[in-house]
């Protein structure tokens, strides 16, 4: 490549939209809300230097075209949105990214790139408001569902259909966007970890392999609520008891999966008092692998260990699915020429599953051969106003991204 | 003895307080509540016919003396309040057994038994509305903490002080009702088990060896929120994960401790959503034991036993004592005389401690010669509609305890 990417005004740009719409909690880029609007503003602003067509999709989803010789399409994704008091990073270093890159390509081929670029700012990522994640690219996708869309409120009681009124959208009409797709040969998304990996190993930069799948349940025990004083202990049945051996099987479950993680984030009882054993205790389990069959195994054997705690207490165990997504595995050819951007820019670099979804899982779940890369977080930590990652790592993130880009757009030529 | 106890009338009259009190929820005899003004009128009622003389003293406590050759007294206690919904045996059994015991004193005697007759009702036993047990006999017996009672309110911001004024007591004089135990020698408790055991033992009545000591803790384990798809298992902070062990560690501590119980009872988590390892777990333990220094090493290998598994866990733990009380041990002599009580009425006994708090630990704490005797409760539950006792156990528990009352006039008489 004769043309490097800018890295410097990269960061600059970064700490510039963070002014704009950030204060002392984090960033304040809520999907839909006034400061949101104000940084899609700021995005189009920063376009207006560059020989691109820009156009908002029926489902919100901000789009930026250079044409290029062939109209097979590059895209690039990312989301302006942030979880209220966010991070920096999180989704807009994506989308700041692209522009660079998109900036490089056009000086570098004088405005006409071999295959069409594009750019794609996502509408609600992150779900804050509504609890509905990856909106924008899932109405996108055709996998978004209306019925349940459409009922979602916010703390206000206003209706998701509503909010998008006030910006413009069309809720019934947020699937016609799916036309945006249609020239899509490669989508790439650039994402700050939001965990600890890439600290611990003390690389910079990743390859993503996929994003987890997920099954999410509701499990809950019930036994016999009884005075604490006068009930002996072999005549209890304790449904905390359950819950609580559950919370040291799933170590075991997931270590035996090879690479998945199993999480019980949330435990209340019934009666819930001092003087009382627990007569109910739901938990809540979240499992994620990137392999279908090691997922679908995992959530096996927590069930059969339900039964056995719940057989051994002498109490009943239920559980409710709250939620499951398959596995979504990136393109095995991407994942090489990412490694080899990774390479190619600092020389080391790993392979990892992303744990959290991102707008990537749903092009990849509609066949858009699609490939992330990781940029280390400070602190393992992000949906936080202490998400940070190195400035050294940002200009190699973006160098590195660069890469992939260019040989993105060789591969799709070749193909 | 020449005359038996009219165990007929006694049942009868439980039945008559139950059609004046209850609805189909239960018994509604909440101290201080119009329905336990009315109990009282109807007790009342009831001990027209005996020569006694009655008064409430100045912590609303009600007292029905009739005077024996000696000052010296025997004092059947009780309470006729009861929980909301509550079971239609819990503390007026006391009471009206002790009725029955009266008029046979009263028959027996011609009105002038050798030592003085006393009956107790004491005021809100259950604490329901205030959520302070024992507070007629804890300001009787001295114990009851002025400034902590002075500012409990009810759940409509009510204080205790005001309700108390509203049935004629002034709340700051609470404690001279102290002087109603300047003659007595020995108290007596007859009770519904409210657990299992006899139950288990197919025993109708029980000696009670005193009531636990409690010590009752919230313990918070602190760890670190992190995302739940994104954070190794070897990285996690899992405040839960070290909580939940205890909830399996606290079985083995009841047991090595010789006949004390343990409960966790609630279990709280921080955030608690279903995308985060868990933060911050608080948990509430309440420990029982009979035995003080028993007591003392449950706590101390509870406590040993939450800083191990923070430690493994990489996790903080803090303790905040909740509420304690020393076990409350009855007197020997009585022990061995409520043993031949219930041996010469139904030829089978069993000793046991009592989990549940009494009045009686009142009177036990100040140095009373106390006892309290057990009837079996059927499905070993109390403080629910379904509370119940099988009558003929009724009748054997009402002839054990009028047996026990008169084996400890003669005690009384010979010390």
């Amino acid at each position: 490549m004769k043309f490097t990417l800018d890295t410097r005004r990269l960061i600059a740009e970064l700490k510039e939209l963070r002014a704009l719409t950030s204060d002392i909690h984090g960033a304040q880029r809520v999907a839909f809300s006034p400061r949101w609007v104000r940084a899609r503003a700021w995005l189009q602003e920063k376009l207006l230097g560059l020989p691109v067509e820009t156009h908002t999709d029926e489902a919100g989803n901000f789009w930026a075209t250079l044409r290029g010789a062939s109209p097979r399409e590059l895209v690039i994704g990312g989301h302006m949105d942030s979880v209220p008091n966010g991070g920096w990073l999180d989704g807009c270093l994506n989308v700041l990214a692209g522009i660079e890159i998109l900036r490089r390509i056009d000086t570098q081929y004088a405005g006409r790139p071999p295959v069409t670029v594009r750019i794609v700012d996502w509408a609600d990522e992150e779900g804050a408001r509504f609890g509905k994640s990856l909106f924008g690219s899932s109405a996108c996708s055709g996998s978004l569902n209306m019925s349940e869309a459409r009922g979602l409120k916010d703390r206000d009681g206003i209706g998701l259909p509503e909010a998008l009124r006030q910006v413009g959208v069309d809720f019934e009409r947020v699937k016609d966007s799916g036309r945006e797709l249609r020239n899509v040969a490669a989508y790439l998304e650039l994402h700050i970890e939001q965990g600890p990996v890439l600290l611990d190993l003390d690389l910079p930069l990743g390859v993503v392999l996929g994003t987890f799948g997920v099954e999410r349940h509701a499990i809950t025990f019930r036994g016999q609520a009884a005075h604490s004083g006068s009930t002996p202990m072999n005549r209890r049945k304790d449904a905390l008891l359950a819950a609580a051996k559950m919370s040291m099987e799933i170590y075991g479950i997931a270590e035996r999966s090879g690479g998945g993680v199993c999480t019980i984030g949330s435990c209340t009882t019934k009666p819930g008092i001092v003087t009382s054993v627990v007569e109910e205790c739901r938990i809540t389990l979240d499992q994620r692998h990137l392999d279908p069959t090691a997922l679908a195994r995992m959530w096996a054997e927590a069930n059969a260990a339900s039964e056995r705690f719940a057989q051994e207490g002498n109490v009943e165990v239920s559980w409710e699915r709250l939620w499951q997504i398959p596995p979504r595995p990136f393109h095995p050819e991407l994942i090489a020429l990412c490694e080899a951007a990774i390479m190619e820019t600092c020389g080391r670099s790993h392979r990892l599953p992303s744990g959290p979804l991102h707008d990537a899982a749903e092009m990849a779940g509609v066949g858009v051969p699609t490939i992330m890369m990781f940029v280390q977080s400070l602190h393992g930590i992000s949906h936080n106003k202490i998400e940070d990652t190195k400035e050294a790592h940002l200009e190699l993130c973006g160098r590195a991204f660069d890469r992939l880009a260019e040989k993105t757009m060789t591969w799709i030529e070749g193909n």
